[in-house]
């Protein structure tokens, strides 16, 4: 009869011990399929444990299926399909070592000074607000945080958003228009489900890369279309046979330029001329317009319903928070609900009612009040250094008004390549407009030299060092 | 802070197109009786408008009655008559109102027992612990808060997952393999962008319809595959040419069926006879296995790369925290870190860190441990009312060893559709295996009347009402 010793085990039940005695057993051969184990009572009597230890391991043995049982007759091995032994190999660990480094310099961790990525540096996140607020809702709110919520986010915190956008952006939107999701990538992904496989999907050129990316990873057509200084170029599109335009008219990125009304209204005679055609209206940091009028979105202008607005608590509030959420037109909440109304919303409940509480309570405004005061005093900070270094003679500033970037343009015998990589060195993080040209698209534009100057994650007493370093990074070491 | 277009308006002075646009926000009871307008100067300053003419336009609102003012503190709204009231559109009203009553019989907000939706009642949610947690990350960490996390989530949380799946499910995994996410259902489309477009993936018949759904949603080609009572039939896979296979091995939704060992391993070597084949592990609740050792995962005698394991904290924290992994095969690693770094983790970095610490510091363990006995319990209730009820003469329970769900076979002149429609005027939500059939698959089994007891939601106090509804919706009113 099989025997097994227990002395010296592991602290473990018994059964658990004899389980794995038979499992490798079997794994290695030395049961073989269709052999019979030993009743119960006598493998106990015989292992000297009690008959349960002997059930519980059989019965484990049959739910992972090693064994199997006949009735009246007992318990035999099971056939398995065996096959080699793990390995762990040393390509895959070099893979990840060199994801890892690349991870962080795209984040610029590596950098002192990183004037490409958005960060909110951690002393402008209202922490202590944001704690008492998500305590409150956790001590008030426990059955509605348990509670399943729609597919577009809780009530509490689309009615706030609805609010928010009529007083700041003079936007009508039903709060069963605005969906919510863990940010606007997500977000582009469920507008694909929704206006079709079969549409050709238009970016801006330049623009931020990650759209095209994502239009292409989701497995659709993404035409590049040139930007003049007053937005997308209407004829392009039309050229293009673009189905959808994914723009930023509040500010484009990196450009700057803010889309005057008259090519608004144009851009909606696009949208309108042909069925099926739809506007993603990216309005990612309107919030931080820091000098001229408020420009009315396209959504609070479209009568024909051709309009998703987007917009996201990135920039406002903090990127690591995920929340962002779109304006549908009430044309396409029908086929919104009908079709995707099944995927579960993709935001903590936890974070919902808190950010419902901080808006609907006055802390966004005032939080988005005192960023834009900062962000006054940091770019101002830090264009007087600029013009007070030798950069003042060799460059020209552009697009300062609105959203949290303006351009440099430097003259340099430098290519951009060769200006990046030198900052980098100094420990500066920056990036070029020319990086933001789709590479086919032959652009004639004098893109060359012009740096991005993304100052939404520097403080104000970094302005000095920055602009130095912008200086001295011109001078070969 | 209030802000309104002066865009392309009529040649009229601006205070009057000021004056119309609050005076028209009155009227429209956006601004509500009492709410105290911005002060002339900062009011005036964002609209970038002389302070004159925000004077003018309060003078000329104040005059016609709209506002008054209080000295020394501002302008506040007055309370009005209000005749013209803003009116919806009839037709959205109602997809809005369809849509919301669908989302509450869905999620059984309208029933008293809730036997079809995964809920955790608040009083198992351990909130103190959480909110202390949360308290300890935000003092601790806020510098990590506001860094952008890499694509697959906080290193920290990963260790501790990996860490995790190592003691609970015998599990090797890296924490850069582990990709964290917003739910199940954003990664699986991570894995659709992943795999590729052009590939055939099977799910299971029965099962999640939510599954296929999402598979069809993102445009790719969807098989269902029926399942015997040992998991899905390696020849039918054959046959219906998948290259994907999207399975739930350990605990199959909803017959509960363990897939034995032999099983998995002719599962494995249908993923090694072809290149390009995958297997998808869904893993949802095996935390909570109520008898025996939890059975060996694919992903951990998966010896050829072919497994992408998938998990949640859905039913073992709560499903309103969205967050779940994916573990990929190391030879993935490099092809998805390649294609789809570019994303951003869908998780909120507050909640990351949150849950890094309660699986590091043990406490989630201990829940897990509390809630199977919780469970057990409910369980043990239920199905004792079931038996000592007129139904233990009329029904069959099985599969109760594993998961969270049990099935009630009950002899019936009933159909399933008016069993449930009769449960659903008792305040009974009830769903049936029949249910979760593909229409067009024909299975010839005997699936009727066939009732899923998912027992996750209710309190063991509720165990005698459940039975007794769940006998008196047997009978005719």
């Amino acid at each position: 009869m099989l025997t097994y010793s227990f002395e010296g085990i592991k602290p473990e039940p018994l059964y658990l011990h004899l389980y794995k005695c038979i499992k490798n057993d079997i794994l290695d051969g030395i049961l073989t399929p269709g052999t019979r184990l030993p009743s119960k009572r006598s493998f106990a009597k015989n292992l000297c444990v009690s008959s349960i230890t002997v059930e519980n391991a059989y019965e484990q043995l049959k739910a992972e299926g090693y064994i199997y049982s006949v009735p009246k007759k007992g318990f035999y091995v099971t056939k398995i399909l065996q096959s080699v032994h793990k390995t762990k190999d040393g390509q895959t660990e070099k893979i990840i070592k060199n994801h890892v480094s690349c991870s962080n310099a795209d984040t610029g961790c590596c950098c002192d000074i990183d004037l490409v990525s958005n960060r909110i540096h951690p002393d402008n996140f209202p922490f202590s607000i944001w704690a008492k607020l998500m305590r409150e809702v956790i001590s008030e709110k426990s059955s509605a945080l348990m509670e399943k919520p729609p597919c577009g986010g809780i009530m509490e915190l689309r009615s706030a958003i609805s609010a928010h956008l009529k007083q700041f952006r003079n936007m009508e939107a039903e709060p069963e228009q605005i969906i919510t999701g863990a940010g606007t990538e997500y977000l582009y992904t469920l507008i694909i489900q929704l206006l079709g496989y079969d549409k050709v999907y238009a970016v801006e050129d330049p623009g931020y890369k990650k759209v095209a990316q994502i239009y292409r990873s989701n497995n659709v057509a993404c035409e590049y279309i040139p930007v003049d200084n007053s937005g997308i170029i209407i004829e392009e599109l039309e050229k293009h046979h673009a189905d959808v335009a994914h723009i930023s008219p509040s500010h484009h990125y990196p450009t700057g330029v803010v889309t005057p009304v008259s090519r608004r209204y144009e851009i909606l005679g696009w949208a309108s001329r042909k069925k099926g055609r739809y506007i993603i209206e990216d309005d990612y940091d309107s919030e931080f317009r820091l000098a001229g009028r408020p420009v009315p979105t396209l959504q609070s202008i479209d009568v024909m319903e051709h309009v998703i607005y987007i917009n996201t608590f990135t920039k406002s509030l903090a990127p690591t928070i995920r929340i962002s959420y779109m304006v549908l037109p009430k044309k396409l909440l029908e086929r919104f609900y009908g079709k995707l109304s099944f995927y579960s919303c993709t935001v903590s409940n936890f974070e919902q009612y808190t950010l419902a509480r901080f808006i609907k309570e006055g802390y966004f405004e005032k939080h988005i009040n005192r960023m834009r005061n900062y962000y006054r005093n940091v770019r101002n900070k830090l264009m007087k250094e600029i013009k007070n270094s030798r950069l003042a003679d060799i460059s020209t500033i552009s697009e300062e008004s609105s959203g949290l970037h303006f351009l440099l343009k430097i003259q340099t015998e430098l290519s951009d390549t060769e200006y990046i990589e030198r900052c980098r060195k100094n420990k500066i993080n920056v990036s070029c407009l020319s990086q933001y040209y789709n590479k086919d698209s032959g652009s004639t534009m004098d893109i060359q030299h012009t740096i991005i100057i993304n100052y939404s994650g520097i403080k104000p007493e970094d302005a000095g060092r920055t602009a130095a370093l912008l200086c001295s990074s011109l001078d070969s070491r």
